[in-house]
């Protein structure tokens, strides 16, 4: 398989299965059907927009619409469906693991395709992994699950973009690159929502009464 | 009127109607007058420069700053006789909706100038009409139009998009097509504001306690 | 010193000190070490980054990835020190300050670079001086330093651009003009903190019950 047509697989998975996501947080808001949609195609190509428009590439689903009938088909199904499922948290937060290491390494593979340096590579792939979940958590009031305390997110997509660059400092293929990203992500990932994997968070005093959170 | 013509008087008319629904939104904040003229042209603007950010277009308001006048405008007067209103959130709701209506008809029309097919059309219509509203909701912190549950909004945006896109298949002219768009999406969401026509939502078991909304 | 040199300069401050408030907020929130590095280069890059995806520039992090390497930094720093703060809140406040008078003098110097019009040349320096901090907000959950009541802050950003623009119109160079943009930003702001400096807001009935705030 050729690099192209393996990024253009990694981004036609991802959008599968983040606009599951998107549509499994829908149902938690109690939207329509068309609020579903929207929901969808949101977490789905949020992500790749905000890669795609910084890097000055047209998004994928402006040259490929058919990513928008990916998002629409996954939305449907999850509103005919979702009340099968034992919870819905549960499933968008596995759902959520699976797509954020795809979409990594699918950021990966586009910056190193547009031929950046490794720093910026680096950053696609943590704002392709994480920009699309963060706008549908925003969008429907959940607590952003890049920012949830005692829980490895982002340093999941850093550790798998990080695995990339080194072995492709190495001299490794890119398909292996790519495949070794996904699965670091992956795997750090599902070690932190199965077994409590963390990093020492920050603690201090409480913040004072004088400036109070939202 | 030409096509292009029709779209610039489309675009204003959406910028200062906008403008009025976001200095709105400021004075329940109750912010000070450059507030005021911050959200007035956040929501005037938003839409708009998504959609030309996406199609790779410059933004209306760089290459014709007088849009940034009449946002400016729009918020002084409404930052001087918003009181007079009687209830200053109706009001906001259906500016709303007039706005709404006309920017998906904008949106319609640049996405087609710009050689779009109709997925792409579709989404940008939607786009323009819904994002400069939505981020004029998450800035002071309302609740979102767009989500808002048991009222149709998205589905105006899309089904006043569709029909636009259906007549253009069927031969009808550009600005039939655009004017049946604006028409479709104001009725829908008046029938939605004023007489409570909606979607089905998705109703399910409530979240579980373990997984709490913010 | 050239003025692209002076933008130069301006930028990498910008980045440092708005890469500390990342932290500071990010402190707040109680992440971990990526959780840090993350919110501070959201911060620190996230206004120029729209204006310059605003300008169909390439963002300046893309193309001198060591802004990045400034931003880890700053985030490490605060990470290890931020607990000897008496107050971090106070703190992210003052240095928000600093960074937002720098990022107007850079927005504008930009935007003037790049031969805009003296309506874009404003809006461009607000952007970039009140963006980045917005989004640190929005992602920390803080009440936006933006839009708090009873303080200067987009009319801080607001009369620095200006100033910048009113004297380049009556001949002054370039580098005194951003100058005075820097220090009229600073010092406003500076006199709503210490002094309670502001403008009268919009004061009218409170909101309907049947229009819940979020």
């Amino acid at each position: 398989m050729t690099g192209a047509a393996l990024i253009g697989v990694l981004d036609y998975a991802a959008v599968a299965i983040f606009a599951l996501t998107g549509a499994l947080a829908a149902s938690r808001s109690q939207l329509d059907i068309v609020g579903f949609i929207f929901v969808a195609a949101l977490t789905a190509t949020g992500g790749g927009t905000l890669r795609d428009i910084i890097l000055d590439r047209v998004p994928l689903w402006v040259s490929d619409p058919a990513i928008l009938a990916v998002a629409t088909v996954a939305a449907v199904v999850v509103f005919l469906f979702a009340h099968r499922l034992e919870s819905r948290y549960r499933a968008l937060e596995w759902l959520d693991a699976v797509a954020l290491a795809i979409a990594v390494a699918a950021g990966v593979g586009v910056a190193l395709a547009a031929g950046m340096g490794w720093p910026v590579v680096l950053v696609m792939g943590m704002v392709t992994g994480c920009m699309g979940g963060l706008m549908r958590d925003v969008v429907c009031n959940e607590v952003p699950l890049v920012l949830k305390q005692g829980e490895l997110y982002v340093t999941c997509a850093f550790a798998g973009a990080l695995v990339a660059v080194g072995l492709l400092a190495l001299g490794a293929a890119g398909w292996i690159a790519l495949t070794a990203c996904a699965g670091v992500t992956l795997v750090l990932r599902a070690g932190s929502l199965a077994l409590g994997w963390r990093l020492p968070v920050y603690r201090s005093r409480p913040p004072k009464p004088e400036s109070p959170k939202r």
